[in-house]
């Protein structure tokens, strides 16, 4: 029997054009693609002929298993996650559970983050050190968030918040602006990026004391300014350090 | 006579393959690629019968000053940057040097970070909230970078550092290592990524008690795990939260 491989493929924001050359070869190459029903949608009609093996959102360690379960049985798999692969991706997972084993082989393919690719479609808000924090309790105690929040505004540090709210907690972008005000000027600039990459696609920029009041959803990336982010020219800028040359 | 227009292209870590298609469909079509000689050698080869145009590392603000007057003069130039544009890249500069004019039209194509290709290369390790720092104190002063380093060890946030050394810099990693340890224990899972998608390219794994002791250049790239990540079958893995399901 050929010995199966498990490709874990970051899709990046959404369109093909922003998956990596990589990327794209290792699903021309797979027998099966295994993920999330909304994001293997995204790329069903460019790859035919393949197996497809979907879950439902929160099924990430079933997918996870269904990828390493059709290795072991000699396919080439493509696991695929919107974004980075690594970053709040399955990569951590996959290796978890095949654990000590060397089999089936796994190599994990990078894709374009949304700090990337919300960055651009807004500017240039990362030039400087920046925390990516993601709003969802799920896995993750709320006061770990809080901490992490009020620790990043107080070091000045850009702040990228992934999952920003959700179907069920709507409220999660204002607490968390809530506590970011209790150290930051509610003047302070923001951005959201919305739908990167998707049908949709929209920007929008507002002060701190404006953003909880904004709409956020699980297809929203929110940049918050460091103390030197600007609008210039309609685009929100950090600039890359306090003595510019 | 024609419009020109301004591409600012993330590369990614070096290897051609890790590029988006975006990116290198701006390089095919763009009839100007300028940049840092070193990066700019590395895709010299690929895309024949341009006009190219090199600086040195430092004179970022110069290579923005001639992509703008090339694009002002009707061209088509790609301003290229290793890693992302936007992530401690030049579109945030770009921008600025144009102001509040609307032309030339830039376009800031991302892409993968070192966050991105460097995780992938020592496995999983930003599968949680996660700061980005850089230790070049060329632009940011020594306090600032110490802040924030503190902030980040207090939070539990993964930190993953850019710039660790650099020529004339050796220091900078030893004296990050001793922020780090006044909060985080001397085993803390640290990995260091080499040069990541090029010739040379290679990981290793060692305690923070440790890291300040090995050996770090421009192309490194150092990752400092949170409390929870662990060394598993080879790879540098942090969980996706505290509840794992």
């Amino acid at each position: 029997m050929t010995e199966g491989k498990l490709y874990v493929v970051g899709l990046g924001p959404g369109a093909y054009e922003d998956m990596t050359l990589r990327a794209d070869r290792a699903l021309e190459e797979c027998d099966t693609i295994v993920g999330y029903s909304v994001y293997v949608d995204l790329i069903r009609d460019r790859y035919p002929g393949k197996e497809y093996a979907t879950t439902p959102m929160t099924r990430e360690a079933d997918r996870c298993r269904m990828a390493l379960e059709a290795a072991r049985a000699g396919k080439t798999v493509a696991l695929v996650c919107s974004g980075d692969s690594g970053i709040y991706g399955m990569a951590a997972l996959v290796y978890a559970l095949r654990g000590e084993d060397t089999l089936p082989e796994i190599t994990v393919i990078p894709g374009l983050t949304a700090a990337c690719s919300g960055g651009a479609l807004l500017g240039a808000p990362l030039t400087h050190d920046f925390c990516v924090i993601s709003l969802s309790d799920r896995l993750t105690p709320w006061e770990t968030i809080e901490a992490r929040l009020t620790a990043a505004a107080a070091a000045d540090f850009s702040v990228v918040l992934y999952n920003p709210a959700s179907r069920g907690r709507p409220e999660h972008l204002r607490r968390a602006c809530e506590i970011l005000l209790r150290t930051l000027p509610r003047e302070r600039l923001c951005g959201i990026a919305r739908s990167i990459g998707r049908p949709g696609e929209s920007r929008e920029f507002c002060t701190l004391g404006e953003l909880g009041t904004r709409e956020a959803d699980m297809f929203c990336t929110v940049f918050i300014g460091n103390s030197a982010t600007r609008l210039v020219g309609g685009n929100m800028l950090t600039p890359r350090g306090y003595r510019e040359d």
